[in-house]
């Protein structure tokens, strides 16, 4: 996880404006520090959003003078950029260590649904740091949406995408559109955690106990294969048993 | 329209608490006013949020004076309340029409996701309004969520989820999860709106244009059904011929 971090650290600098790139970010001599104050920032700026969360708090929880964090962040808006980046490399690093593996399309999108569904669960803050981007971005005011659309969420996307397309072609998967098939994959884990406190008033259970989230898991896993999966009975008998897809 | 109009205000009138419930309200001597204000203030809620709204602007847009918008609305988080009641109780009544019916339980699940489909697809300003909702009742912040919930969110939820079960008990349905399954549906729905500013900068076109939309709501369908719906191979063919199910 340090070492995530550390990298999209270094990412995160290399694509701030250079006039922004406070002295201290390139090579931090203590990653620890700067680890603490990315993620008393996160918690801060999920709760209060950008307008609302104040270095004076961030520096306080992560136990730093507000000198020390402006010599890695030159300013609130450079913070939460590296925030976001943090968080949405560590998704992408999470989720291709399945799209590189080696298994056959119905075993990798059912790896990479877990895979980014347990991501999402053990970082609920991910949602609402996202939630908060898009209404952002809605409203014209995101500096930072586009470098995560072209550094984490396109690259993400194509990889999805062409699994989707080679089990079509394997004959595995149902004749569905990528280009809704992957955003409705990311609208069942995603909406899940970001609506849970209305589910909540409606079902009369915590959708966020683990037992819930574990049912969860299951339905989104179901759900998905059911949608997805050609029978097996529709696919010819002779290229299912004699392995000539390999 | 403007019947659910004027019930939906009608029931707004009688939740909020008496010391704010303004005279005009109950028996509105004009009800296009009323609409006009409504419309303006549903407009302004959606693009500023409650903090950012002004209600001068709201009576601006609404070609009225403020006076006359307070004698209908006693302050701001009531026209708020109002524009919430206004734009859930015409889907609870879009969505019921489908629910009510005689239909049997595949054509009436269809004709429910195609008309909550249609409903917010006609009426983008919903996920909008919803997801600052959620966000405000994530904060504590809300005094409406709970209303919402219990008026429309609720009864909705429950008669899908009896359709569901339904469903299931005659061998139509997959032995789903319903709590779990009616969430799934609407996150299609509503994340797909939410989601569109981001979603146009990864798959570069506007998932809003009019045939994408026609494109989103064939897969929203498609994806349905084939989660949902036992394979017609797998019910027992003395059932589906004989017409024992009615």
């Amino acid at each position: 996880m340090a070492g995530t971090i550390l990298s999209s650290l270094a990412t995160a600098g290399s694509r701030v404006p250079e006039n922004r790139l406070a002295p201290g970010l390139a090579r931090p001599r203590h990653p620890d520090t700067v680890q603490r104050i990315l993620r008393a920032a996160e918690e801060n700026f999920a709760e209060h959003g950008l307008a609302g969360a104040r270095i004076g708090a961030i520096a306080r929880a992560a136990r730093v003078n507000k000198a020390l964090l402006y010599y890695y962040f030159t300013d609130k808006e450079t913070l939460y950029g590296a925030v976001l980046d943090n968080a949405f490399s560590g998704m992408k690093t999470t989720v291709f260590q399945v799209l590189d593996s080696d298994l056959p399309p119905r075993e990798k999108i059912m790896a990479y649904v877990g895979a980014y569904f347990d991501f999402i669960a053990s970082n609920q803050i991910y949602p609402k740091l996202m939630q908060r981007e898009m209404m952002r971005a809605r409203e014209g005011h995101s500096e930072h949406i586009d470098r995560l659309v072209k550094t984490y969420f396109q690259p993400i996307y194509r990889r999805v995408g062409e699994l989707l397309h080679k089990g079509i072609a394997e004959g595995e998967f149902r004749q569905v559109d990528p280009a809704h098939f992957v955003p409705s994959m990311v609208a069942m884990i995603v909406f899940y955690f970001s609506s849970a406190p209305v589910m909540q008033r409606i079902v009369r259970f915590n959708p966020l106990a683990p037992e819930r989230i574990a049912e969860r898991r299951a339905a989104v896993l179901d759900f998905i294969s059911a949608a997805l999966f050609q029978s097996r009975a529709s696919v010819g008998p002779a290229v299912r048993q004699s392995g000539v897809r390999k």
